[in-house]
C-alpha cells in the first residue's frame, strides 16, 4: 500500500506555520507498513486541489489530507473530494450536535457557518467524529481508492488519527507493526549505530533504526506480525540482546524523558531534591518542575550567578572562590552540598560553567562546565566541555544534570 | 513570478526530521513577491525526481529544492537536474578547495566520495560556494526555466539563501520588497487584527499582516518599491500610524524578544534584577540569561516552592503566608521585595500560581498566578488566569513576568 500526504492551506505555502502534521503522518504510516513517496502542501485552490487529488490516485492507493475543513468559504477540500468521489453532502445531525457542544464546551457562540462543517458524504463514507475541534474528519472509500481528510490543527489532527485511523489503516494491512524505544544517554547516534551495526544490518523482523534527539539518541525497534503478541515476542529478545550490548547506557525505555525519570526515581525512593544553578541559569529547576506532581519532591532551587550569593545563600567558603575559581571543581562540589543543606533536601545539584560567548580563557574555555551531585552524605562531580552556542551549552548541561542525578539514585541505594 | 519548493529525501517521507526549510524558503519568496503555489518532497528516486521536475516546470518558473546533495550515491537532485538542463558536469577547483578546507575546519578527514560533491554543470550554471558545509549550491538558469539546487541542513540551506540566491532572485524581480515588523504584547492576534481591519482592507503598498506567536502577536508591514530607501519611506507613515492605533501594546520593532528588551533596559538604566519564583519554577531566570550578556544585570534567583523557602530565602512573613496563602498578591509582593532586598538588587520579580494539573480550588482554580515587580521602592502586583496546560501557563506567566519588568522600566524613571 502506497499513501501520499496532501496539506491543504494557504498559510503553509506563505510559511506562516510549520507543517508538522507530515511529519507526524509519516512516521506513524512507516510504523503501519505503508509506504509513502510524496507528500505535497497545496493552497485553498479548487483548480489545484483537484489536480492534486488526480495526479496522487495515479501513484497511491490512500491519500490523506490535513486542513481545508474549517467553516469558511476558502475551506473546500471536503467539497472536491466529495465531487471526486461521485457523491453528494447531507448534514449530520450527530455531526452537527458535537460541534454545537464543542462550542458549549468552550463557553463560545457558534455561527451559522459552522453548520457547513457538519455536511458529510451521504454514501462511501466514515465520519470521524471531533473531540478537539469543529470540524469532522472523513473517510472515503469507493473502488480501492481511500482518501482520508483530516482537520488541520495539530490537536486535532493528531488524536483522530491515533484513536480513529490507525485502527481502520491497520485492518487494510494484513500485519500488525508494533514499535518499542530504547533511549540511550552519552552515546552519540553514529557511536550507537556502530556498537549495534551487525545487529542492525542481520535483523530484518524486527528491524532496528536509530535515531538523534537533542542530548540523546533512540533505538527504535519494529516487528511486524499477525497479532500485537506476536510482534512483541519477536521484539523481546532482539531488546534484551541491545540492552546487554549498551549496558546503563540505556536510561529508559518508551516515549518518556530525562526529567521524568529523575522525578519518578526521587519519589519512588522517597527523596527530595534542590538545585543551584550557575551557567544553567535556572534551566534545571525549570525543566525538573514543568514535570507535573514534581512540586512533591523538589523543594528549591537557586541561581546563584555571583560570588556574593554563591557565599550567602549556598555557604561557599570565600577561600575555594578565592583558590580555584567560580568555574571549578571544589566550587561545583561546595555549592551542591550547600543547596541540600540549605534546603534541607536530601539530594542537592550544582551547575557552574562558561556558557559564553564572552567569558572563556584558555585555561577555562567556553563550554567548561562543573557539575556536582550530594547524595547521603557523598558529593561527586564531573568535568565537562561542551560545544555550541550559549543555549544549546547550557541545554546540554542541564541535561548531564539531570543525568548525573539520576545515575546516583539508581547507583548508592 | 512563480516557485515551487522541492525537498529531497527519504528521511523527510519518513517522518524522521521536521521540514522546516519549506516554511523558511516560503516565508522568504513571500517577502520577494514571488508566489509560492506547491510544495513538495519527494524520496531520493531517479524516476520521482524525474517526474517531479518536470510536474514543476508545467506550473512554475523557479524550482527549488533542497537536500539530496551529498557525497553518497543516493544523493541525485544535481545528477537529475544536470540531466534534465541538457548538461554535463565537471569538476570545479574551487568547490574542491573549499569542500577539502571545510574538513581541515571541523578537523576531520576528506573521503574520496566527497569529491563528488565538487562536480558542477559545466555551462547554464552559477555554483554558490558553501560556507558551513561541504555541498556547494548551484543555480540552472536555461530556457526561462531557472531551478535551484540547495543543501538540505538549514544550517548551510539558510545562509545560501540569504547571501547568494535572494540577491540572484530580487534582480529577476523588477521590485524590492522591504518588510519591517511591530512586535505587540498583550493583544491577541484576532483582536488586533480588529483594532486595525481598517487599515489593513485600504492599504495596498505597503501591506499589513497580522500573525500570532505564542505569547505575542506580530505585524508586518511590507512595501514594495524601486529601491530600498523608497520601500522604508512607504512604511514609516504606515507603522507611525499603527504605533498610534496600537499604543504602548507595541513592545518593541523588528527580529528581537522581550528578554531581549528587558536585558537592553537593564542596561541602558544601569539597574540589576533577581527572580523569585515559584510556579514558573526557574523560567524567568532561565529565559533572561539565555541572553548573552545576562550576568552583568542578573544576579541571582531563587525558586522558593515550599512555604519554608519563602521565608528562609526571601524573607515572607508567617502571618502574610497563615493569613492569604503562597498563592496570593500579598505573598507575591513580599517575595518581590524579598528577592530584591536579599539579593542586593534594584528591581526584584516575583511569580507565585497554579501551574496545574493538580492543585487547583474553586476559590484559587489552576491557572491562577500572581506577579509582582519591586523597582526603586515602589511594588506591583496583578492577578492573571492564564489557560493551558502545565506548561503552557509557567511559559505565559514567564513572558508576563518579563512585560511587568519591561513596563515598570519604562515607566518609572
Amino acid at each position: 500500500m502506497k499513501a501520499e500526504i496532501i496539506a491543504v492551506g494557504t498559510e503553509l505555502l506563505l510559511g506562516d506555520i510549520l507543517n508538522t502534521n507530515a511529519q507526524y503522518l509519516s512516521k506513524e504510516l512507516a510504523t503501519l507498513g505503508i509506504e509513502v513517496y510524496h507528500q505535497c502542501v497545496v493552497g485553498d485552490n479548487p483548480a489545484r486541489m483537484r489536480e492534486t487529488i488526480e495526479t496522487g490516485f495515479s501513484r497511491s492507493d490512500i491519500l490523506i489530507t490535513t486542513g481545508g475543513l474549517g467553516p469558511t468559504a476558502d475551506d473546500l477540500t471536503k467539497e472536491i473530494a466529495t465531487e471526486y468521489f461521485g457523491e453528494e453532502l447531507v448534514k449530520d445531525e450527530k455531526a452537527l450536535k458535537q460541534i454545537s457542544d464543542f462550542f458549549k464546551k468552550i463557553n463560545k457562540e457558534m455561527t451559522d457557518n459552522n453548520i457547513k462543517q457538519a455536511f458529510v458524504p451521504k454514501e462511501n463514507a466514515t465520519v470521524l467524529y471531533n473531540q478537539n475541534g469543529t470540524a469532522p474528519g472523513i473517510i472515503l472509500s469507493k473502488n480501492e481508492k481511500i482518501m482520508i481528510l483530516l482537520p488541520g490543527p495539530p490537536s486535532e489532527t493528531i488524536p483522530m488519527f491515533e484513536n480513529q485511523v490507525k485502527p481502520f489503516l491497520a485492518k487494510t494491512q494484513e500485519v500488525t507493526y508494533v514499535s518499542e524505544i530504547l533511549r540511550v544517554v552519552n552515546i552519540g547516534e553514529s557511536k550507537m549505530e556502530h556498537m549495534v551495526k551487525d545487529m542492525i544490518a542481520s535483523q530484518t523482523n524486527p528491524t532496528i533504526a536509530p535515531y538523534a534527539k537533542d542530548a540523546e539518541a533512540i533505538l527504535r525497534i519494529t516487528a511486524r506480525a499477525k497479532t500485537e503478541e506476536e510482534a512483541r515476542n519477536l521484539i523481546a529478545p532482539c531488546k534484551k540482546a541491545l540492552r546487554e550490548r549498551l549496558g546503563e547506557s540505556v536510561y529508559a525505555e518508551g516515549e518518556t524523558t530525562m526529567e521524568d525519570v529523575v522525578i519518578s526515581l526521587l519519589k519512588e525512593k522517597k527523596q527530595t531534591i534542590a538545585a543551584a544553578e550557575s551557567c544553567t541559569g535556572g534551566l534545571v529547576m525549570a525543566t525538573l518542575i514543568g514535570c507535573s506532581g514534581a512540586s512533591a519532591v523538589v523543594l528549591e532551587g537557586c541561581v546563584t550567578y555571583s560570588n556574593e550569593a554563591k557565599m550567602s545563600r549556598l555557604g561557599v567558603k570565600k577561600e575555594t572562590l578565592d583558590q580555584f575559581g567560580a568555574v571549578s571543581k571544589e566550587v561545583a562540589m561546595e555549592m551542591a552540598e550547600g543547596i541540600a543543606k540549605t534546603a534541607g533536601t536530601s539530594v542537592g545539584v550544582a551547575t557552574t560553567g562558561i556558557a559564553g560567548p564572552d567569558g572563556g580563557t584558555e585555561e577555562k574555555p567556553v563550554g567548561l562546565v562543573y557539575i556536582a551531585v550530594s547524595y547521603q552524605g557523598k558529593t561527586e562531580v564531573k568535568e565537562f566541555r561542551f560545544v555550541g552556542n550559549r543555549n544549546k551549552i547550557r541545554h546540554r548541561a542541564s541535561y548531564q544534570a539531570l543525568n548525573f542525578v539520576r545515575k546516583m539514585l539508581v547507583e548508592i541505594d
